[in-house]
């Protein structure tokens, strides 16, 4: 659980890294920019927030921006409609990120990317100075995504 | 046909246009970025610079740059392995572009995005400030592309 502050604070967060890193956005976008905890209500450790440009059928397309030190927690995207999991390409736009993708550790920093493999367990973790990432892959259900801890939830409750 | 040096000055502008959109290229990627004139030996009018992060069976992504009034001569994404054509997201980054899509016109600045769908006739062209403009699609199969001009080449022969 987030407080209403909590929310508002983290979506400024991110529209200004954004905003930064420059990525121009529509004012409905910056209201619209998704802040997750993942059920952990400690949003600044284990939290996300998320920018969705598209998402249709066949592909979609986000920002991912994290607070300094914030990390998002293990998980793996299982198949789903008789398509594989979901495939995906992180781009490091600004700042530095660690990857942790089936026991193997990475750093990236702007301007590395890297794609994870379908149905493949992951977690990553912004550096000291937080991160902007830029995700490309085949269509996202986050809401079947499999997490390792059981206490994890998807959907974010605002208070 | 385009000259070499062409190619450089070509590669450059779109490197320079990226940096100031806030992209961060690798060397690798500053080399690799593709010069587009269509076979059309009209690179500032008829062209386009692309550069490809990723693309593979199932989803592609990549920045389009324009010179100014610099346009993509109209085209569609046929269907291909048994799938529906490419389908494709356009994002303006910098600068604007004016979007042809099945006889309707629309135009697109920094934080406006359009999706086209399957094998449907579009063109665009940049506007007086040149463009830059993310593409977010299902897999891209450039060779597949069916242009309207038959003068068109998809592949681009350096002098």
């Amino acid at each position: 659980m987030i407080t209403r502050d909590e929310l508002r604070e983290a979506q400024a967060y991110a529209a200004e890294q954004l905003a930064t890193a420059g990525v121009v956005l529509t004012a409905a976008e910056r209201e619209a920019i998704e802040v997750a905890d993942f059920g952990l209500s400690r949003l600044r450790e284990q939290g996300l927030m998320l920018l969705v440009y598209v998402n249709t059928d066949r592909y979609c397309a986000k920002e991912l921006v994290l607070y300094p030190g914030q990390a998002c927690p293990e998980h793996r995207h299982p198949p789903f409609d008789g398509m594989p999991g979901k495939e995906e390409t992180f781009r490091c736009r600004r700042g530095g990120v660690t990857l942790w993708v089936d026991g193997r550790e990475l750093v990236l920093r702007a301007g590395d990317q890297f794609t994870i493999p379908p149905d493949t367990l992951h977690s990553f973790r912004a550096g000291p100075e937080g991160a902007v990432v830029s995700e490309f892959s085949s269509a996202s259900r986050d809401e079947l995504d499999v997490f390792t801890d059981p206490d994890v939830q998807r959907a974010t409750v605002v208070a």
